[in-house]
């Protein structure tokens, strides 16, 4: 589970790090099969999380210190993982919902940073193509700081899937054209799927062919592109600025 | 160099991975010292680059692929790494300019972000705080994306230190109060410096004493915070699209 996606996949399990996905854990009623703690190094909060699970009749088992940091997603934790069972999600039906659709990115710290900032900007479910990095690896989550179980995640859907899917405008983040995010208008109404493509090799041509509307972030000269991450930021903020003082 | 920051501060040099930044030292006239190679797998675009390193009289050394390995800030790289100085700057004095100050953010990759976040929006100085990771880490600059050459980068500024070195209303982006980014009018006049605390601690009590405007972003309430390159893409962004639609 540590390694291996098809393991999570397998199991519908996964391994959260860290005393604040434990404590999102708590809270939301995530359903946690066992606790496993580093035989040296538990510290006071991880501690006082511990006695809460073993209350709940959840089962705890000690890990050798360098098993323990073996199977950790960062170096110096807290001592403390906990292993989750993924929620089920059905695949929707032409849902009206505003989605963050991520088409071809490989890197676990930013597929959960990208959650969290979804959520962050009021969007819940995010969807991403065959070709990205498992939403549940203990790295994306430890990266998403618990929005993945504020999130509807949905794994595996190719661009020619969206409108099955979503009833939503498909808007397309695309740094080499289109129109101005800032000056185009109206793109906000309704629901929207965003999409975003990998770093270098921006939006596959199945995603663009499906696009309602391509936008870019008018960025300065002096520089070429945006992270993933930030461009996300810049357009899902956009968004919600624009509903909020709306609404207002 | 790989490993320390000090040996960087000593040196007066560093080390940048990969053809991207190889390109932009090339494009911008940066002082190459050498090109270091891996023994065993460069790539086409990476030899071509050595090709223009060579005829500019740059040395290039030919190194074995696990010394290589252990230096490169990457796991699977271009195989090319050169060996650059490091610009001098002096300490301004009351400059009128837009920054991007970082009070106490360690992780030499959102560092990297950060630099490339700030001139993409437009602001190309940034400062750090003394406890800051290093600008010019391998990591750090990799993150960058070559953004660290378009940019004026002051290290080891204490906020108490911003007053005498800018000219400019120092903005806090702060999740704990103040008020709301969108609705709030008027800040982005003039020149801006955005402080940007670390993740968890936020900023510093330093920093927030010499704050003239504290502002946060809405976000959705099923979100605790953003990550920090987020949520300085967010505000460096709705500064510059202020900017850019009230000029047209």
């Amino acid at each position: 589970m540590a390694q291996s996606a098809r393991a999570i996949r397998a199991e519908r399990a996964t391994l959260a790090e860290g005393a604040h996905l434990a404590q999102t854990a708590l809270e939301r009623d995530i359903k946690v099969q066992a606790v496993l703690l580093r035989a040296k190094g538990l510290n006071n909060e991880a501690a006082a999380l511990l006695e809460k699970f073993l209350q709940k009749g959840v089962q705890a088992f000690v890990l050798d210190s360098l098993l323990f940091d073996a199977i950790s997603p960062v170096e110096h934790g807290a001592g403390l993982m906990i292993e989750i069972s993924l929620p089920t999600v059905q695949r929707p039906r032409a849902m009206p919902t505003d989605v963050l659709y991520l088409d071809g990115i490989q890197d676990p710290g930013n597929i959960g940073t990208l959650i969290r900032t979804a959520v962050a900007s009021g969007v819940h479910s995010i969807a991403s193509s065959p070709e990205c990095a498992h939403f549940w690896s203990p790295k994306a989550l430890r990266a998403g700081m618990g929005a993945h179980f504020a999130a509807a995640l949905y794994e595996n859907v190719k661009p020619q899937e969206l409108r099955e899917l979503f009833d939503a405008r498909i808007l397309a983040a695309d740094a080499r054209g289109g129109s101005d995010l800032y000056l185009s208008e109206g793109w906000e109404a309704g629901h929207t799927v965003w999409m975003m493509g990998s770093e270098g090799q921006g939006l596959s041509q199945a995603a663009l062919a499906v696009t309602d509307e391509r936008l870019y972030i008018p960025i300065d000269h002096d520089c070429e592109s945006l992270n993933v991450s930030a461009a996300a930021a810049v357009c899902l903020f956009e968004q919600r600025r624009r509903r909020l003082t709306q609404k207002r």
